[in-house]
Formats: structure tokens, C-alpha cells, sequence
């Protein structure tokens, strides 16, 4: 396979398939066209397969896909059958969101630890584990093999910890917090930046409305 | 201004622009040239003036931008000149987690209720407001001016409470659930679906990871 040549915009788009397809398999669906994914999914039936060109094809055109194996190669594409442990850094409602979130367990993303610096949440539970103070932090990504920390804190405090974070050994993070992080190359990140979502909902609001007058 | 023209993909830059112009105001900066905001936001100049241009280029280049004048330009474009009434429905972690984000209210979006079916949610409350039963979602919706709906509920519910809030006259649905939503024309969908962007971060950890081999 050469996964180098696949660009990010294809990569951001085989969760949504893996999603569908893990519906159709609960559904007891076997096989799919790309016709009938490209409605279901609403995107055209070429830009399916061009995507999944990019992974050698994976089935028969006419013929259609067959649902599982579909589903599974994608899943390994995306590496979900490999285990990841994660640590939340901030103990926050959004932390404890994310803790609390069941279905990232099935994936393959195993919820290990959480810290905060405030002491009046150090020790609350989240998920059965205990919230630990900021101090404990190095000597537990170094000692729990921990890939990925999720970042769930204000960004003037995002930038230092996810410094120290790279200096521990993680390998990737998931930022929630406010602000781009400066990390070397081989880190892997991935922004959620909530405000910049309910920004875009804004703008497609106002410019709606502007057409309708 | 041709803003019929304008791609969503440029829309989706142009809250990271406002979010880097504000942290520039902040700090007291008056100008900039597009060489040193490509620098600090490591996008190149040509995409920056690229983007710019479909709003009319904000002023001269050489001289360099007015960085108050682009940060109320940009923030005019997106609609935060407004001030727009959300509900959140879903009173579980996330949903508290949202009513609580105080920064939403700076940008014109201004908290007014939240919903949850589960009786022993109801009557909770968040950011000062009671949590209320579903049971009273149309009368609120159309008696407080809402215009949008923020989902923090299970897929299973998400579909169907989407199609009564459209019928309730919301105007825009920030979703958090994992599922796409199947709205009329005119009714704007912001999805931010978590597990797709883990999954693109695991992709991205063991693509790396493959490639140190």
C-alpha cells in the first residue's frame, strides 16, 4: 500500500465511512455498491472510489463491497486494531466528558489516567481512576506506556504542558485547549477547537439569513 | 461583497485568523504584514491575501494590516456582531461542559436553557439555569427566540429530536452526536464528531510509526 501518497483530506474522511459501514454490519447488510453507500452517504459514488483507490480498491466494481471486510480493513488503516493508552490532562467538565466516554474503549483507546492541578479535584473519580495532581505526571506517562494525552485546560497552560508532555514520551495529542501547539515533528495532533466550529455555525446562520432578505 | 462565492474551506479558516488577530490585539500589536501573520500562523502569505481577496483584501499590502480593523472585519463576516440564543440538549458531561464555556458568550452566543429527558437531571442546574424536561422544549423554543440548537444527546435520540427542533423554528444545530443529521435546506449543521477525529489521530500515530520502521 503506499500510504504515503494519502493526503489528510482523504484520511479525515474514512472515519465517516468506517462509521456508516459499522452501521450497515449491525444492520446485517453484506454487501453494498458504491452507488448505494454514495446515497446513504451523500457524497458521489466516484469520490468513494477514488478514495478507496488510495488503499488499493478493496473489492469488486458491479459486484459491490462486502461490508465486513470493508469495515475492517478501514479499521485497520486507521490502526484500530492496535491498543492506545491515553491520559486527560484537566479534570474539568470537558475532561471528565471524555473520561466518562465509553465508546473510545471499543476502538482501541484505553483510558488510563487523568490529572489536574487544581487540589480540590485531585483524587475525584472519574471512570473508577483517580484524579492525580500534575506532580505524578512524568513518572506516569514514562511508567504506564501511555501514546496519546488529551488536553482539556486553558490554552495559557496548553503550550507548556504539552512541551513537558513530548519530553515524557507521548507520541500524539488531542488538543481541546484554545490555542495551536508548537510540537516537533513525529508528534501528532489533532485540534478540536470548539469555538472555531460554533464560529463557522455562525457564519452559515448570518449569510442565510442575509440571502433570504 | 461576492459571499456567494466563498468556499466553505475558506469560512473554515477564517476563525483561526480572528482567534490569531485576537491574541495580536491583546498584546497591543497595530499592524502586521501577511509575511509575518503567515509566519505565526504557519499558513503561506499567498494563501492568507488568497483568502483575504474574497472579502475585499481588508488593505494594502506592503503597508500591512490594521490588525483591530481585520480582527472586527473578520468577526463581522462570521456573524459575532450578533447575538445568537442556543439551548443545549443533552445535560450529561459535554452538554454541562458547553453551558458552562463562558467564552461562547463573548462571541454573541448567549446561553438560555438546557434540556434533558432523564428525570434525575432535571431541575439541576448549570451556569444557573435549571435543567428542564423535553416535555417542554416547543414551548421554550418558540417563546425565547432560539436560534440554535446545541445536541449533546445519544445517536439514537439525535435524528428524531433534530426533526422537532427544526419544526420548533431553529435556525442552526450544533451537533455533537455521532450521527449525521438529515435536515431541510436552510438549517445549518455544524457536526463535531470526537471519535472521527481520534480515529484520524490514530491513523496519524501508526502511519508514523510504520514509517520510523
Amino acid at each position: 500500500m503506499e500510504e504515503k501518497e494519502i493526503s489528510q483530506a482523504v484520511i479525515g474522511r474514512l472515519p465517516r465511512y468506517f462509521r456508516y459501514l459499522g452501521e450497515l454490519k449491525d444492520e446485517g447488510v453484506e454487501r453494498i455498491s458504491s452507488q448505494d453507500l454514495s446515497e446513504l452517504m451523500k457524497v458521489t459514488a466516484s469520490q468513494i472510489r477514488q478514495d478507496f483507490n488510495n488503499f488499493g480498491g478493496f473489492g469488486q466494481q458491479g459486484y459491490g463491497y462486502n461490508v465486513e471486510y470493508l469495515y475492517n480493513e478501514i479499521g485497520k488503516i486507521l490502526g484500530l486494531d492496535q491498543q492506545h493508552n491515553f491520559i486527560i490532562v484537566g479534570a474539568g467538565n470537558l475532561g471528565r466528558a471524555l473520561g466518562n466516554y465509553m465508546n473510545f474503549e471499543r476502538r482501541g483507546f484505553i483510558f488510563k489516567g487523568m490529572f489536574d492541578r487544581n487540589p480540590e479535584l485531585v483524587g475525584k473519580e472519574v471512570r473508577g481512576l483517580k484524579v492525580m495532581p500534575m506532580e505524578q505526571l512524568k513518572k506516569f506517562v514514562t511508567e504506564n506506556d501511555i501514546d496519546i494525552a488529551v488536553l482539556t485546560i486553558p490554552k495559557t497552560s496548553a503550550v507548556g504542558v504539552a512541551e513537558h508532555l513530548v519530553q515524557y514520551g507521548i507520541k500524539a495529542i488531542w488538543n481541546f485547549a484554545h490555542v495551536d501547539l508548537n510540537v516537533p515533528d513525529g508528534i501528532q495532533v489533532e485540534n478540536v477547537h470548539l469555538s472555531d466550529s460554533l464560529m463557522k455555525l455562525s457564519y452559515n446562520i448570518n449569510r442565510y439569513m442575509k440571502e433570504q432578505k
